[in-house]
């Protein structure tokens, strides 16, 4: 039943893969590459990403996006310290503890209303400094588009960026939607990231119509020293790695992740705008990347989830979400908006 | 210079993939799917998988090599634990320590001819039992073909298989050519794996002309109990995972696997047996999947890589690994031949 | 000058030894023993333990609080697991991450008021069971007495208990001051721990007048089945163990214990109510045990620490902390009264 | 049986404590201190130490030889380094796997005649530098004494750690038995450590006659820059760490340590000179430290062992160890070898 190929709002993941990115595939497949990464391919995708941040980061390409997150909390933490996050983030709660497991650091979490971190709720957990018995805090880790599809302007970014700096803290940002939330913002890869201060990205273009497009972006060559080994270590070294690496270089050429998270962004909006004239729904959070969380009449859920896959946010609350991607038809929408009204008559 | 797209004998990792497996990939790509797995793909590669094994085993899906022989000994151990390898493994020395890592435990290596263990060996290490000062020994793991292009026979397999048995020790096996084995010995995959004792079996068909098709195999499902959870911890876990999932369906069907394992053991045979009539080249193993480890004078090593990636296995000895794959052409055996003959004059 | 053997109220472990456990180690010391505890002085000592609890539970001696905390959780969890507590318990805050770090789990923390955990706040952290994305909640961790001076009632840590097993969950408590809530509530070890449905007990009574005596209590001979290698590999085991063992035997014999958490206990009340007599001062926490908690004009503070230490507890708040000992003299107490009093006009 | 308090030649930490240790527990017992070493008792040890070493190092104590070691080698190493060593040596054979759990590290043995590494033998495993599927050489670890009761000379020591830093590696020392091997050669403690090239020590006088005094010496301030945090994370801090200082300050004055390791060496070569005169007996090591190893018949070892605890060594070869200590007595002695010769008629 659930095994069928129903569309949905579920995730960005549940849909398929841009046409172009299969094409890239196709064309890596000929003669002999060094396993590993050792390839033109993987060049080739490495000086396409250098071009939307800066020539001087350090890339390297993961299997996943808990790879990347887990691996980029490696390279900031001893297992003495902490990690301070929002509650809601993918680090804290659904990662199954991978973080905790692989790193042995803490982790810090705020209740935040919208999944943003702010300066005023990281301050809560920035005590204890040297004390040996208390967990070091020493990396902030944000999430840009954040998981209740809020997204981060570059001013909030700077000045979470400027205060860890100012104590000697790490920033990492976890950009599973990164392309999401730069066309919200309208800015560059760049601007939201490097330039505002961050420290190390988890930078994820499967959500995106790749099929598994993840990369670690350093922004700070010394921090990523020793990286090569821990990510082997970490099981997150892919041998013939050519063939996610014209993934990327697909997705950033004639601007495809663009069109595509502009694509998503806007399908958010229409489902969004057609929603709010439902007097039985509520809309809970901004909807400023590609999802919609929404308060709506328990009993009509599992009938709406019978016709298109979406998740429970909040049982008690009643609170669902509602994901777009590239590939989301108006058709989609129309037809839910349908149903939707339907059920609350 | 080495990033080109040179054809050689250095891995079979370095090969592509068959485009069986790309059309696959294209097949996958329609609608929405559940991520993680929970997909109509992924039910069908595990059908397919249990086919080729036994309708009672537990099948799940990984990144990478690393990642099944990792997890799979995970699931094996506790911390305390120490594993018996062959001091070639590739548990023992390519993976960075992987498995050390995430399992805590101890790596018990026995120096071997052919890469293979055998019981006499294995003993070494068996002493220590319930003394809390010692690790305790609980794993016994093989890999099939060796990482010396050798082959365990169905007896060799049972062999050691019911020692540990007898012992309370489980075995695990690497199969990142389990294709070459059973075609080599002509047995089926569940013959010289589950039948013949093995617990756990790390099943990798990315050397068979896969993408990345990955998986473990748990011929007791006690095992395997936790194992969800450990994956999503591992990082190895796939969000699209479909297309990994069609990937062993495309090489499942019609026998595709077997064609391309006995296409590139045949491959090995045809070099192996023209380098034998060389006087200078001494092959140092059985060649009996698709790897030839041969002395070579040392310095025409240089130049005939400089033609064709291959690698120095052990610089002392002057010993060199050729290994053919799903796509070695005649032509690239008689083009390597010819040069071989032309250096050493 | 901090190290001067200033008398004060920062913490039960700046007292000394009990002189009735110093004349122990010296009855300890005779002849030779076999390491490691397979001796008879920790035979008896374990006999000893089992007499105030139950025949039929584990008893393993470990070197610190910190070991036998870190060693329980591991005995009941797996890495995916996570484990609920107070946000101001010790193995939240006061140990620098070592949970994490050798069981690789997460931990789950809950705002207090006293340091008592009740089954409303752990609902809060109860969900996302059997979802592999998800740490699973498996340990409810309480402390008694508590870090703040609070003592739980039977019935309480009764229902946490019924509550923890009905949703397949243990319960761990960390009895660093078992003896002085013991005494506070009139009850005995067995009935607070084991009868009331602890499975694993961190039982210390090095803040009682040992120089280190620690030890797990598994009421669930299940759940310490592979304990003795944990204890080894997490760096917990004691060569010259009788030296530990022979600590417990004193304090548990003539009711030693009981008269040491009987007189911090009341040394807390009486420094409790003279200071309740001050109106500058307002104390936060009742009473419970051997631990003061106090708001107190901040200006006073540095020079009251001048002559007797204590700890700042929360500076925003102004809020200090005394803990009283075996070995607070009721001088100590006018002395420090007569300070407070002087500092305050 | 087995727990009654039988002398004989087990281990030297089968001994109690000498009398002098146990005054200095007394001299500890007075007033209030700060816990976890911020007091003047260990100020004391440390400043004694030191002046045994060099000023210029860092000293830390911890509970155990296992955490010493542990906690050492996790200052020296990465996750993705391995650890060269003898094949005898305690961190590889006698800690339960504690090193790789807690570093995650790789050991790496080596087998040898006599307990001691030889430039030759580490060589073995010095490869694969930068390749990241390689585990990264990065210590090598010696036991003076070593575990077969030999001892290195200055020269060998320099040696080793002359290759060592050439190749940028680091050396651990395991002194758990250094005063055995200080007074064996004549040399002093800084001689045959930091002056020879040591980077970091395990220094353990617990074999020598304490009850439980284990300190890390970092000859490089550089790599104990962040130790005090691991140490309470890998809970070796003791809260009254005052009673392990006055350990330290007994010993390490009016040379109670050379005192105590001379006898127990001069006791092993009484032992020694007595077997050798026994045919049926082969002294299999050079007795240079408080050791012995024999080959003596098999059937002789239960009744003997039933009068005089000690160790089989190797059950194949009916190899024993005869360990002394700073307690044997001649007569313990003259009794073992009168029983020894009784039973051999």
């Amino acid at each position: 039943m659930k095994k069928t190929l129903k569309r949905g709002f579920a995730s960005d993941n549940n849909a398929g893969i841009h046409p172009e990115v299969l094409k890239a595939l196709q064309t890596a497949n000929q003669g002999h590459c060094i396993a590993y990464g050792d390839d033109i391919f993987t060049e080739r995708a490495i000086k396409k990403i250098k071009e939307y941040f800066n020539e001087d980061v350090d890339v390297y390409l993961t299997f996943n996006g808990t790879g990347s997150n887990v691996l980029s909390l490696k390279m900031l933490t001893d297992s003495f310290n902490s990690i301070i996050c929002a509650e809601t983030s993918h680090i804290n709660v659904d990662e199954c503890g991978a973080p905790e497991k692989f790193t042995g650091s803490k982790l810090l979490s705020v209740p935040t209303e919208d999944g943003k971190l702010t300066v005023d709720c990281i301050k809560y957990h920035m005590h204890g400094f040297d004390f040996e018995h208390h967990s070091q805090p020493q990396v902030i880790s944000i999430t840009q588009a954040t998981e209740m599809g809020t997204v981060y302007t570059v001013k909030e970014i700077e000045k979470i960026a400027s205060y860890a700096h100012k104590h000697k803290l790490y920033v990492h940002m976890d950009g599973a939607r990164l392309s999401n939330a730069a066309v919200s913002i309208d800015k560059s890869f760049w601007e939201i990231t490097g330039q505002a201060g961050i420290d190390v990205l988890s930078f994820g273009l499967t959500k995106n119509g790749a099929m598994n497009a993840e990369a670690i972006i350093f922004f700070n060559k010394e921090i990523s020293r020793k990286f090569k080994f821990y990510r082997k270590q970490g099981m997150q070294l892919a041998s013939k790695m050519r063939f996610m690496a014209v993934q990327f270089e697909a997705l950033l050429s004639n601007e495809l992740w663009k069109r595509n998270a502009e694509h998503a962004n806007k399908m958010a909006k229409i489902l969004a705008d057609k929603v709010a004239d439902i007097p039985q729904i509520n809309i809970t959070q901004k909807v400023e990347a590609n999802g919609i969380f929404a308060i709506i009449p328990a009993v009509i859920i599992p009938k709406l989830q019978d016709q298109f896959f979406f998740y429970m946010w909040d049982q008690k609350k009643s609170e669902v979400r509602w994901m777009t991607s590239f590939d989301t038809q108006l058709s989609d929408i129309d037809d839910f908006i349908v149903l939707l009204k339907k059920l609350l008559k």
